[in-house]
């Protein structure tokens, strides 16, 4: 562990593709749930889905987990699945890695429960983060927030482009942007460095969430 | 797994010792937080402590959990450690064993995770709860609330010295009684069939916590 290389894990083997990163949510005032986000991140062509709800119950989550892994496997996409926050649910749900942030279980220990099986992201806000988060042993990064989000209300502040190009600077693991990203702002994530970008609100806010992750995705795919 | 037969765990091997089992609480208008219930109970002699706090973060749960742990060893006493709800913080942390209500991983899932060599312990309200713990290879059961209790105000119907006594009736695992039990009432637990109770506000709400655990020890030395 800790040996300063590239994360050991899955990804490395997996060659992984991030490039449109889907994270779930639910409004229920708006009428959709986590399962609506990710129907729509499959049928759009997401690289990856991310299943996020901290209120969400140990056993809600891994219900949700089941059956957010079997979508994956009946769409026949070569899309990875992680959990966030839950490292228990995701290895009990047989999900393809675990998402954590700097509140979550340490990342070495993170890396203890999953073996190397299990593609580890970690969440970097500073290039420190992003160091240490190398030398536990991460495959890859979430990197924000770039941009200022609706959906964090309690995110830090925003890093900026710079901020970002500063963590691609210093690290050599996989980056996937989030915070604030959209249509609009997309390519300059891209110029800055980042291998993909982690959308909530830019799915989740559009009127037709398929239509939305059509519209990145072919974004994304102009960009890489 | 399954077999109907008693747990299969750590517990048997154990011979497990409930007695007198606190679980943890913070109240930082109150002036104390989860170490300052753990210090009472490792020093007032109980037999079983459990770290809970849904709101925690799984950062923050894992370094309470490592000093819970650290504690309870420092003291030389014979203390189990109980982690509720996160089984990841629970292997993680080493602890003896974790604690699941019915609103969290399932059982047989958890069991997956810790394999034969943690305490499993799970919450149940009904008999049906209490059986199919037990063919999901618990090793003790948390049965309540029995009693009406301010610790939780989301908890349901309190099932009674009859409640008790018909899952008592059940199953033989091992049950530990919780919710509105103190030392008024305790007696008539242990009557009603329970190995042992788990309490929060019984020690926390009282002025001194650890002449509270000390009393209640007696009275739990008295009765089995």
């Amino acid at each position: 562990m800790g040996d300063g290389s590239k994360g050991r894990g899955a990804a490395g083997m997996l060659g992984l593709k991030l490039g449109l990163y889907i994270i779930t949510y639910e409004d229920p005032a708006m009428g959709y749930g986590h399962l609506d986000v990710a129907r729509a991140a499959l049928d759009g062509g997401a690289d990856a889905l991310q299943l996020r709800g901290k209120e969400i119950s140990g056993r809600d989550m891994y219900y949700l987990a089941l059956r957010m892994g079997e979508m994956v496997n009946d769409s026949g996409n070569r899309c990875l699945f992680f959990v966030n926050d839950r490292v228990d649910v995701a290895i009990a749900a047989r999900a393809d890695g675990v998402h954590l942030g700097q509140q979550d279980l340490p990342a070495s220990r993170a890396r203890s429960l999953t073996g190397e099986g299990m593609i580890l992201g970690i969440s970097a806000t500073t290039v420190e983060e992003a160091k240490r988060a190398r030398s536990d042993d991460a495959d890859y990064l979430g990197v924000g927030p770039v941009f200022a989000t609706p959906s964090k209300a309690d995110a830090v502040a925003p890093i900026g482009l710079e901020g970002l190009a500063r963590i691609r600077e210093s690290v050599e693991l996989p980056i996937v942007a989030i915070g604030g990203i959209d249509v609009e702002n997309a390519s300059s994530v891209f110029e800055a460095g980042a291998d993909g970008i982690a959308v909530i609100s830019a799915v989740t806010a559009a009127k037709d969430m398929l239509e939305a992750v059509r519209r990145l995705r072919s974004l994304v795919d102009a960009c890489l």
